[in-house]
């Protein structure tokens, strides 16, 4: 295998964007010298007494999504004094008052990553600065405070090397922790305006594996009378406000077999994610070229995965050169309509189509349910496969992930020093 | 003054909206007859042992917005057996677990209301049914449970009776309690689902009095990279949702000296909002009509404020056949554009504007800043007065909601017997 020349000039548009005019107020400006920076180096840690146990692999407990590590990072911010020492202490509940800002405003952000344990026995992180620079981009969108992003990475590294040893054991290779790095707005007072008072805090969460049915995911395309995102709304943040008045809509798929809604935006019916991920379909043009498309991030209606741009990027260095042996393909980031994937399935053109996301990973679609018709998108050769382009993407980013094989020291793994 | 003779039929449209498909989903249905509804009969009270001492008048502490009666109504809801005995206890904190939904993904919603000392010692809600029948239109939006409207009333009524006495006392004639019924899930799983747990709870808390400036309220119409609301989203719903995110925008007008936003929506520039309030303008057509005009609600982009029905309903009733000399006038609900506003400006035809919600109550506009000119609305004849129109509805509206003259038993006054 060659070594992989990335197309990594995307970062750079991150990063610009990060020093834009919104981030800028919020940050402590010259004139306010005593306001403080986050600051992973003043952390006061407080470790637990009590000797909780670890849940059991497939246990009922780790399906429940509830079950935390030992610690919690937090960190308290006011408008004042900007941000206090952050802490590493016992998991446990937080006390606010009912008049608090984030229970009826939604002032209120997160991340999704993942710690991994690695078949060679290391806990890893993929990718985490991308997932701690987007955090500050939700934060300044939904006006909560900003922060160094490199602080909050050590910080969420810091409870990673704490907790990692009881709670990700060396025995479970190839499983993983959820993290959580969360913001929400503490002020005590209803008024409607920007919050002079938050709380970051981070947190490990046991999720199940997620596994997706050898079926494929089953997808119901939105109608017009439930709308995701919108031009100037905030679809590209990660913000609360994103996912409470999409439920309505999933949990109405669900009690139709489906497991997640296709949303569709405008009356082109343009398809910018499925479910919490992005959507990506590899097909053959009229014209007979090969493309792997995705939704362009223009109108920041759509997420900007972290595994969406690995998954670009990847492709970028491999498939379109041509794999070992595989037709080279096109990588296309531009608008598509749910027509032109219809019309791809029914000409016989389209190849496969997966979604991409931190808590999914990467799962191949099966179907997808549009305009009163079940649309069967293929998939591997044998019953219950995934595609060819599916599988290899999703194996060079398990590679990464877990540390396999040449992918050990990958740029991309992020190694955790165990304490 | 004749008696009023209110246009009603639209209460029946909110009616039918609240037994539609989307509700009928989260109500118990006869093959769960062990959920439990939500029912105020049941309530279980624990009163304070706590000496509070009520703020003064013009204090801090009322400014704040942070000081909340010695008492809240809780109510715990879970999927598997329904609503639990409400509670009437000590106001204090919420204890939550850092995975609990509404910290992650904004499923909350809330209602405001006023509890008002009248002028005649009585204490007073304004159409409680209406914020009761919206907060389960907001629940239902948000994947939070159904109840029975009349419950929640109840419970309103019964902490207003409670605490009403003494933190509302008698010699405050023509002060107000603001009353936040809220709801948040209280799941602490970190699934993107529908909530299986969620807690009601109503808090009476002190709010400074809503005084406009003399020199009106002054706008800053939004621009195409902030917008509100959209068809098929969810701007019509008291969800939190709407909140967050419209804080950038508005910390940005505020800090240009501009009191609030007004939201157009879509490339031509509807008027939708003001703030959190609704908006009104009074104008003369090119063809000579007078008209009280304010966006319609069909495409559900805009709250259906209870002050604005009342606003309505007050003035079909009494403006539109002609009041005290004064030309009569017709209503319109309609899109209309920031454009027709600015044209009715240049061509003196634009006659006064105001704002209308249960915060502000009824808020005169003295400005708007719309592409780069700031457009004067006419207010007064002399300096700091209300237009004519404004003023009118406003003292209507004040004489119901403080038991003013012959408003002293006006059907949308629901008169709270105090304990």
């Amino acid at each position: 295998m060659p070594p992989m020349a990335l197309a990594l000039h995307d970062e750079g548009e991150t990063t610009s964007e990060l020093t834009s005019h919104g981030i800028e107020h919020n940050l402590p400006t010259a004139s306010q010298p005593s306001i403080a920076e986050l600051d992973a180096s003043r952390l006061i840690t407080t470790l637990t007494t009590q000797n909780r146990s670890v849940p059991k692999l497939g246990s009922k407990e780790i399906a429940s999504q509830k079950i935390a590590t030992d610690h919690m990072i937090t960190a308290r911010w006011t408008v004042e004094s900007g941000w206090d020492a952050p802490e590493l202490r016992p998991y446990g509940p937080l006390s606010l008052m009912p008049t608090a800002s984030c229970l009826h405003y939604a002032t209120e952000c997160f991340e999704g990553m993942k710690l991994y344990r690695g078949f060679d026995g290391k806990l890893r992180l993929f990718r985490p600065e991308l997932n701690c620079m987007r955090m500050l981009k939700s934060t300044t969108r939904i006006a909560l405070p900003a922060f160094n992003p490199d602080e909050l990475l050590k910080l969420v590294a810091k409870l990673c090397a704490t907790d990692g040893a009881k709670w990700l054991p060396k025995e479970r290779k190839g499983h993983f922790l959820y993290i959580r790095p969360t913001m929400i707005a503490t002020d005590s007072a209803l008024g409607v305006e920007r919050p002079k008072e938050a709380l970051l805090y981070v947190m490990l969460v046991f999720f199940p594996p997620m596994d997706n049915a050898a079926r494929g995911i089953k997808l119901l395309a939105s109608q017009d009378d439930m709308v995701r995102a919108w031009p100037g709304g905030f679809g590209y943040a990660k913000v609360g406000a994103n996912y409470g008045p999409s439920l309505v809509a999933q949990g109405e798929a669900r009690r139709m077999g489906y497991d997640q809604i296709l949303w569709l935006f405008g009356p082109e019916g343009w398809v910018t994610e499925a479910g919490a991920s992005n959507f990506f379909v590899v097909w053959r043009t009229k014209e007979g070229k090969l493309q792997l498309i995705t939704s362009d991030l223009d109108e920041k209606i759509v997420l900007d995965g972290i595994t969406r741009k690995s998954v670009l990027q990847l492709a970028a260095a491999r498939l379109v050169p041509g794999y070992e042996g595989l037709e080279p393909l096109e990588i296309v980031e531009r608008k598509f309509t749910m027509r032109e994937v219809e019309e791809a399935i029914e000409e016989g053109r389209l190849v496969e189509a997966f979604a991409s996301g931190t808590a999914w990973f990467i799962g191949a679609i099966g179907q997808v349910h549009f305009r009163g018709k079940d649309l069967k998108i293929p998939m591997g050769k044998k019953e219950g496969e995934m595609g060819a382009y599916t599988t290899l993407i999703k194996g060079w980013l398990r590679g990464i992930m877990w540390g396999e094989e040449e992918m050990k020291t990958h740029e991309w793994g992020f190694v955790v020093d165990e304490e």
